[in-house]
């Protein structure tokens, strides 16, 4: 099956549901330029691989909650660009939202895009009653208050950082998300999907850390070296380069190991084993290994 | 039954499940500072009352709804107050949020309040899963888009604004999604209470107007002549402010007469009626009579 494909035309048909004549334009283009080009879309493939896994029976479902996860990710990114936090000017290779469509849409992107998420979920939802409302419930909960992504940005604002925390809420939590989304949105219990999502958001991180001191802003699409300006913890400051590295193997051997017993364990092990070999070029893993 | 009582206790609790130690506690005085002390709580009450009327059956639902509508009102708030926006100083008589707070929390304590909103009602919408779909997507669509709340803000970065667009998304749709909801969490169908809340909505725009024009700042608790000086549609301005109480009371009686048939009806239509008189001063609609 083409997974890119499916999560594409998720993400194009939710968002054209609002995008009629109807809305002023420039935030129709502002929501959209936040959301395409595609970047990894990391994070509604593996809720689509755990619901696989768990032998999807909803797909519809599964897709609004993968792509519910998407929109508050790509949300998420346009707040965290905004002048007052990491006043970022590019991301995914091109200016960020508010460059490109000024302040004001930027912070109405996010809102609108965080609302479609769960416009989106309702609206898949309703011939599964049963299921809305745990599946919002993990969704709301990933990117709300007291450990969710607005959460997490937030302990940047504090004098004395909870580290664990600010990391678990900043990218964990969407990342257990995903995979207990995945699992929830197929009728399966969610709970023992959540170490998986957290040992691969902490692998994420880990990766992100390392890119941002080792890898170079045109390969990336956006800037690099932003954690030492904005004073912000790094795995590579902390570990050195082969001590990121060698955690990164560890939560990737973790992640796998975490896979709970379901009737697609196998294809799934094999695609978090293929993911997290993904998250650093092979020639900086190499070379420091 | 005591009615703002119950709109603040709900209001209370359901941030309070957000707000423990592990929550960053700037962002949790931020969001409480958006929501408390209290407004007017005109949504949350119209909400109230309509379900009353529709003969309430599910009073935790109701009050979900009630208070999320509530949470995205005071969310709304916040960011139109950012400086990028219209950059207003106070609110409520006190500090706008990220004049208390800085712009970071401001940002995130709205995000927070749009991710409580959904939460709030997928929490108490579990009991009662047929009703959480409808519900859900009545509450995002009067924030999202093409129709709700951050469309209606977006008219104002476009160089040709559809005025009617404008202030029914920007005002309207959060008052239809009070009357709709209530209806929708008591079980009833939404859409014969759509046209309540539009009347109501419009009356409660040229209301806002009348008082930017006539009312003092201390009286309000925020700036006035925010209009004139944002160069914003105003219908003292287009209408005079004679034409404007009369067009006030001509949506006043419309909003009586669009109640639909209820077991409540002759209680909500006195609700109305008593609502749309506290929109002005009674010193101004007489002064102007």
């Amino acid at each position: 099956m083409d997974v890119m494909g499916r999560i594409e035309r998720a993400l194009t048909s939710n968002l054209k549901r609002g995008s009629g004549t109807a809305c002023p334009p420039k935030l129709v283009a502002a929501v959209n330029h936040a959301v395409f080009p595609r970047g990894a879309r990391i994070r509604p493939r593996l809720c689509l691989a755990v619901a696989a896994a768990c032998g999807e029976d909803a797909p519809k479902l599964t897709e609004a909650a993968a792509v519910a996860i998407e929109f508050l990710h790509c949300a998420s990114l346009v707040h965290d660009d905004l002048p007052c936090f990491d006043n970022a000017d590019m991301r995914r290779g091109k200016p960020s939202v508010h460059r490109a469509f000024g302040e004001p849409l930027a912070v109405l992107a996010g809102d609108a895009l965080i609302v479609t998420a769960f416009e989106t979920v309702a609206l898949a939802g309703a011939p599964w009653p049963q299921r809305l409302a745990p599946l919002t419930l993990i969704i709301a909960r990933s990117v709300g208050m007291p450990f969710g992504i607005a959460a997490g940005q937030a302990w940047e604002c504090e004098p004395k950082i909870d580290l664990s925390a600010y990391q678990r809420s900043k990218t964990g939590a969407l990342f257990a998300a995903a995979t207990m989304a995945g699992a929830a949105s197929a009728g399966q219990a969610p709970e023992p999907w959540r170490n998986l999502g957290d040992r691969l958001g902490e692998a994420f991180q880990v990766a992100d850390d390392i890119l941002d001191v080792a890898a170079k802003a045109e390969d990336l699409g956006k800037p690099t070296g932003q954690d030492a300006a904005l004073d912000r913890p790094n795995a590579v400051n902390q570990l050195g380069l082969d001590g990121a590295l060698a955690r990164l193997r560890l939560l990737a051997k973790q992640a796998v190991d975490a896979v709970p017993d379901c009737r697609g364990a196998v294809e799934l092990r094999a695609h978090i084993l293929s993911e997290t070999q993904r998250l650093v070029p092979k020639q900086l893993a190499q070379s420091a290994a």
